[in-house]
């Protein structure tokens, strides 16, 4: 079902990011693994392949690489071929939104457990890095969301997201109740702890937990799934990405939406958000082998059959 | 999300199908409400209003309307301008399949509660097909899928399904084995009853039941569900609907493939069904205020809230 | 299944409980209706049938029933041989937990839509007053949890629940990691949105939204139901309810946990919740003819067929 | 929460039975792997220790050990002082219906992937076996299920089921549908492919599959759980195992009825199904250490979590 790419050029300018902190709760680099090291060596290799290597300004600062040359991410943007990004899923989900209007691809190298977009090992990452940058790699676009929120209809905030936008009841809080209108027209106004719009890329984050379907990541669509809904009869329903979901905040208190579980802004009755898929979208590109499948069994083991002895003899 | 229709001619060339019986088991007519009035009805005032109509030999054989001309299907898919169907979706489903060739819209009027597709009611029909004729109709295109069965590398059943594909078990076997191959890529093995594949019309049918997601018609998806899976893990996946999508048939007993829960062939061991989207698919003219959403509200109870009590105060 | 109760005294000492705002949140009586009224009316009536009334304080106040004696809770839990209720389930419910330790049978009147527990209508309760006084109720035994809280092995907090013990993730937290142990048996450790451990009572309430199993009155046995849990391997679990569960919390922030969604507190990491069956359990008077299956169907329209037309002809 | 069990004799009289072929359709012992050599050495091990060794008829048929004296089921019913059965889960299902009268404790020893009742291993068989026999052994009581058939008010079969009590719909027909009444009040009339009655123990058999909730094996309940059922609001339902159940088929095609997946019986419109505890129970001795929750994580995988990446850095 996968493309090959077009080649880089074969003296590209590349981008090598490294994980940085995130998340607003957890510790600065607390037990994050050294990427001084591997940076180097990577940046090493692919300048003794010829080709322009810079760091953005956070990796530079952490891994203290004078010889290579630095910039923001915006600068990073419009210059380079492609980004080589060392980290999780997470980490490459936030490059990816800073990236979305540069049309750059991204390859990621991950450091622990291969991700679903990540899926470079840090260990043994040459064979793959070669392979992509040779024209042998799997290119894959992925869909983003647009998502503002409009008080008393003035806009007060914007935002992009690769996984999901969500709405949630607070932690003390009974339940939400928000009406969705699809186009325009009214759709549905249920009750439930939460309400998550998710993208074929974020089908396999938060919204599987919450039951909804899988969503192959070339479908042009996307997936509305409640959290613990108060109704009996709701299912999840998928959409094509080509609407305006619109949803409208009823009732509920300390609530609040997420996009890509991070920036979030908190919401009060009568609070709208519209949602629309981005002008842009998202290019990962995939060492030879890529297989989508084989990913959703490797790291959901999803469908795999530990057998239910009950029924065999 | 729907547009409105070109204009069918001013003096048009009319199908008008009654319903029949289609399935294998049931008696022929038992129970079935006249139709030779409403029929009759219809096809007068279809005339008064300057259109030419035509029965399909069964209607013609069950309603006795000699001064109407009659042809078989063929010839009316090749003839006429639009197809007016009197009763459910079951009879709607298989005329469409029949008339997928020939790329006529459908007009569906329904003796009873009212269908998804079928929308119009018995009781005052009158309005909405009067401004169905005159062009102010929300038309709709489904997709088809087509389906073949192979033994031993031969072709040995073909079928159109508009709803779904089902393997089924015995009802008195255990459970079926099957592999899921999409564009030629191993995807899953599962054990399961059954394994349903299903087009966004056929989503809210049997593929419901089984805890599907319900796909919008204008998603260009397919949704893979599987009936009591014998893993925990397995969550149905959507698919974009222009991928080949294989069956190989590992093991059980007494199965079946279905299509559209009609035309069906027995399975064996080693058995593949190649499904993949219909060069054809299907038009659907709904009355103006056709309402999707609407319908799955008033059909399937969806997402309606009897509250909960123990919850409120 | 249920038995008829033994009759209460001919003359029997009654306490009558008015609907007060039990929740932190809302505006004390905010669109409640007046019940002065209604108390009045069934007092009289009572009065009039040879039995003595007391209201609580609460009801005292709100009503000016001057010719009434009142009491406290813990006074009346002592002296009355009934206590008839009029609100909602959630009044019925924390009425129940104060009255836990004085086994005295509840009658519940509903001002709106009839709850589980609270099965009497307003429009019309003397005739099943009447019935349930003149012993032909049908006497019903629920099941409470009385459940600890522990912080550096001292007790912080001790709460009875009817419905549900739920530990939850604040509103802009992540995920919550919680281990369970069963009688000291390490049982599992979930990553989940919460964790619900419900009674029969508690099962038709947010556990069901969760996805949890209705659980019959009569069954001896609690459930454990995650919420959005990580793992796809999930199910819920139902316990005898004679074991002791403990939940220790790994991790999360912003946590709390909640009894019956009302009384809650702020929970830190290494916090455990020890849970069991408490001493007292709560008698219910139904009027005669209660069905527990009907009000499933009629408050849940549990398992009711709007028929799927894609499936029928 | 299991209690150790009371001392076999010193000098017990053991029977000792081998899987053999219980299928209606599998190949006699095809792919069956040799029980005459474990069967032989368990033997020796077993009359060493001073205990007395018998085999049942069809052991001794397959594993021609002439030594050791045999008999039918019903004398060693009636004989014995406890059984090892030597198999997977489907045996020892088998052997304690046919023991149930008897109330003889059973040991299951597995020869491939251990099951959720024949927990010893094959390989190092001989601590276990030592332990139990040392009267170390968690006893397990397990309830058995008695059903039975009715046509015209007439009884038309009757069987024990451990597992499951099933109701199914042919392979080729459509839904069936069922009444249910519980201790004869109507409890729910649903359409569906098939409807379950599991214990405890037939929990994590085919109900799981269903979407059923888990039961631990010492909760007095039973679940009722819908095969793709047409209802949205379905869910399943535990009762108490102390209720009197009654399944009557409205309608269906090629319906049969199933207990433990096995002996089963054609259904017809009218057929009545009455289904209660059984006057007996199960004796199953564990290994000392025996874990239920253990096991169900080993063979269910449940509550286990593979990472999903997509929500982490």
């Amino acid at each position: 079902m996968m493309r090959p790419t077009s080649s880089l050029p074969a003296q590209a300018k590349l981008a090598l990011i490294g994980k940085y902190s995130r998340s607003l709760a957890s510790t600065p680099n607390a037990g994050m693994p050294d990427i001084a090291h591997p940076i180097h060596e990577i940046a090493s290799y692919l300048q003794a392949a010829g080709h322009q290597v810079w760091l953005d300004e956070k990796t530079a600062e952490q891994t203290h690489l004078p010889h290579l040359p630095h910039a923001d991410l915006v600068t990073l943007g419009q210059t380079v071929d492609a980004a080589i990004v060392l980290g999780g899923d997470g980490t490459l989900l936030g490059i990816a939104r800073q990236f979305a209007p540069y049309d750059i691809p991204l390859i990621g190298i991950n450091q622990g457990r291969l991700g679903f977009m990540t899926d470079i090992p840090l260990q043994g990452w040459q064979p793959d890095l070669q392979a992509i940058l040779a024209g042998q790699a799997i290119e894959e676009r992925r869909a983003l969301l647009e998502a503002e929120v409009w008080r008393a209809n003035e806009s007060c905030f914007k935002a992009l997201a690769l996984n999901d936008v969500v709405v949630s009841r607070g932690g003390t809080g009974g339940m939400i109740e928000v009406s969705v209108l699809v186009d325009g027209e009214p759709m549905t106004t249920l009750r439930a702890d939460g309400l998550i719009l998710a993208t074929p890329t974020g089908s396999t984050a938060y919204a599987l937990s919450a039951g909804g379907p899988i969503l192959h990541p070339r479908l042009a669509g996307i997936t509305l799934v409640p959290v613990a809904p108060h109704s009996l009869t709701n299912r999840p329903i998928t959409l094509p990405n080509d609407v305006a979901v619109e949803m409208i905040i009823r009732s509920g208190r300390n609530m609040s939406v997420h996009f890509d579980m991070q920036s979030l802004t908190e919401l009060q009755d009568g609070d709208r958000i519209t949602i629309k898929r981005a002008q842009h979208s998202i290019r990962l590109l995939h060492p030879p082998g890529y297989d989508y499948f084989g990913m959703l069994r490797a790291k959901l083991h999803w469908s795999i059959n530990p057998l239910l002895e009950g029924k065999a003899s």
